[in-house]
Formats: structure tokens, C-alpha cells, sequence
């Protein structure tokens, strides 16, 4: 995902927001309760559900939980807008700090957290 | 953000999991769980701030939501992989839908979902 | 649950965040917020486990989902007490509502919402 | 509330699922993401407005609120029930816990978390 895509779909999402005078309730505070939102309802396709079942949706399913998903990206991109944070650069960082918490050797088959492992 | 790139980061997520065996507990289930808890982590940074507090995080918290942003962003990855969802197609879709359900002359300063307009 | 045991505890919580000049923390949409995140952390201690494992859970973890519920119930609790909202007459309500919504006969062993049948 | 009266809701909470045979996905797993599922749906409620206008929401607002409240309060007793967790006992030593933790003196007007006080 190259920054200068990501900007473009920022800026594209930020004049959604201006055109519609919605930049007031865009304040990172709000931002955050309405990926918290998206979220839930991303998990409500899932709930009851088995974990076998959650991996065979049908068509209609699969674009409902895409449709979710995207509201789920729409938002973080806005609150990155907001807040200036670069996305690409803290998930390359995340996933580095991953690496060096979860050591391939130590973690394996496990689902631990890394500050639970003795 | 070119699928290129993001089919790239989706593969780097990938191997991160088969590495540690962890393929086994990322179900869309327990992905959209783990998303879930993530974006709870979001909002707690939020939850006793004001909106215009929410605007200008120190640096120490601008860190913190950052790394929450970027856990969020690698399950919604993870979840595009596991239910090869396009990501980027989904949400190109959803943003020329909510052109359609919010037409600027008729959403302008309001925060009403689409479905409350009469 | 009596509705004077419930006001006792509501009255001792609001006692609790009056001691300590919290109350201006405590408007109804940063309770909401708080919950959300509560109920994260419940769901952080189920997203690994398949729901077999989620029925036996070891001591030490058994506690400590008790006490996310706890901390659950506790926003509720304020929540409808800054509302005044009466959570037990508002869930009396819902149940019977539910017993409308969900005729035996008609959702018998499906997991379906109310809105899903034909 | 007496345990008394908190056993029967509970009881009545278990007829209702024995009897459409859902406490096959009634897993303490699935029911801490239908609880998460419902925080979500209190949270919409108030993500757009500003914390001054949660306080005062209108008829309609305030009984979709009370009845979201009494969805996340159904499934936090159905959990209690699956896990056999005592909801007063752990909410009154979490309020204990909560004196220890937070001390009047030590935590007037402030929101921060017990762990982040020096």
C-alpha cells in the first residue's frame, strides 16, 4: 500500500466529510465510538455461528461482512485524517514489535499473549 | 493503496501466523472477536476525554492510539485474507453507495443515518 | 432483583464517583464508551478459545471474566442511573417483547433475528 | 438486588432459550460477543451527539436506549448463568477492590486508571 494511495483514499473520504459539513462530529473521539460500532456489527454476522461455519459464508453473507469491513476501514482512514497518524508506518512497526514479542520458537501452537508467556 | 501493496501486507500476515501455527485459532469468528477488542482498546483512550481533548493527544498517547490503529488494521487484513474479501474493492464500493444514501443538499450538518431521513 | 435493592446499588456507585468528583466524567455517552470497552475485555478472554473450552474455564481465568462482567454491570448501572432509566422495568419490557418476537414454534432451534423470518 | 431475585430472572432468561432449544448457541463465547454486539448498539445511539446532549435525549431516543441497555443486562445474567458466576458477590467485590484502588484523596478529579498513578 504505497502512502502517496492511502493519501489519495484519505482525501477522498475527508472531502466526503466537508462537502456534508460533517468534519464537527468527525472529532477522534467520535471517530473511534463509530469503528467500535462497525465493529460490533461486524460481529454480530458471526455470534452465533461456529467457527467452522464463520469460514463458508454464503454470497450474501460474504458481501454483507465485506460491506462492514469496509465501514471499519473508512473510519480508522478518517481518524488517521484527524489525527495525522501515517497507517502504513505504525502497522510496519506493529508488525515489527511482533516479531520481536512473538519469537517463532517460543509461541508456537499457542495463543498466549506475549506478556503472558513466563 | 494499490492491491499489490495490499496483497503483499495480507501475504506478510500470513506467514506470520503459519510461522507460529496460529492459523488454527484465526477463524472469521475469533478475527472479528480480535478486531472487536482492539477497537475497545481504541475507544478506552478516548472514553473520559473531551471531543476537543480527543483533537490533541500528547505524544505519548498519539503512540498508544496509533499502535491500537495498526492492531485494528492487521486483523480487518487478516479477516480480508481468511474470507478473501478485496478490501480496497469493498470499501470503493461502500463510499459510491454513501454518495447515493447521502446526497449533499439533503445530509448537509446532519448526523441522521440514511434510513431516518423521511 | 428488587427495585430498591437496584436503587441501593445505583445510589452507592453514584455516592462513589460523587467522592471523587467524577461525575463530570460520567455523561451518558462517555458510560456507553466505557461499557464498550468493559465488554472488549470480556470478549479478549473468548477470542481464542473454541466455545467448548469457553464452558470450563480454569479458576483463575473464571475470576477474572467475573470481574469484567462485574465492571459491565457497574456502566450499566450508572448509565441508568444518569438516564433514569429503570433497568429492571426496561428488561421485564424486553422479554416480553421477545416472547412476541420469538414464538416457539416458529424459531425453534434456529438462531435467526426476529427481522430474518419470512 | 437479592440473589433471590437475581436467580429468578436468570432462571426465566434459561426457560425462555431452553424452550426455542438455543442454549445450543448459547456458548459463553457467543454470548460475551452478543453482549458486545448489543454495547455496540448503545453506542450508536450516542456517537454523533455531544455529551452534553446525551444527558437530555428525547422520548424516542431514551426508550431505543433503555431497550439496548436491557439487551446487554439479558445476555450479562445469561452469561452468568452459563459460567455460573454470582453478578452481586463479584460487582460488590469489585466495588471494594474499587475503594482500594481508588482512594478519594489520591483520585479526586482525576480520570486516570488505578495502574497509572505514581
Amino acid at each position: 500500500m504505497s502512502e502517496q494511495d492511502l493519501d489519495d483514499l484519505k482525501r477522498e473520504l475527508r472531502e466526503f466529510a466537508r462537502a456534508r459539513d460533517w468534519e464537527q462530529f468527525h472529532s477522534p473521539k467520535n471517530l473511534s465510538m463509530a469503528l467500535s460500532v462497525e465493529a460490533g456489527e461486524l460481529v454480530e454476522h458471526f455470534q452465533w455461528v461456529t467457527e467452522e461455519q464463520s469460514t463458508r459464508l454464503d454470497a450474501e453473507k460474504h458481501a454483507a461482512v465485506a460491506s462492514e469491513m469496509a465501514d471499519i476501514f473508512i473510519f480508522l482512514l478518517r481518524l488517521a485524517d484527524r489525527l495525522e497518524v501515517n497507517l502504513m508506518e505504525a502497522t510496519r512497526h506493529k508488525i515489527t514489535l511482533n516479531h520481536q514479542r512473538y519469537p517463532e520458537d517460543k509461541v508456537k501452537g499457542s495463543s498466549k499473549k506475549y506478556n503472558e508467556y513466563k
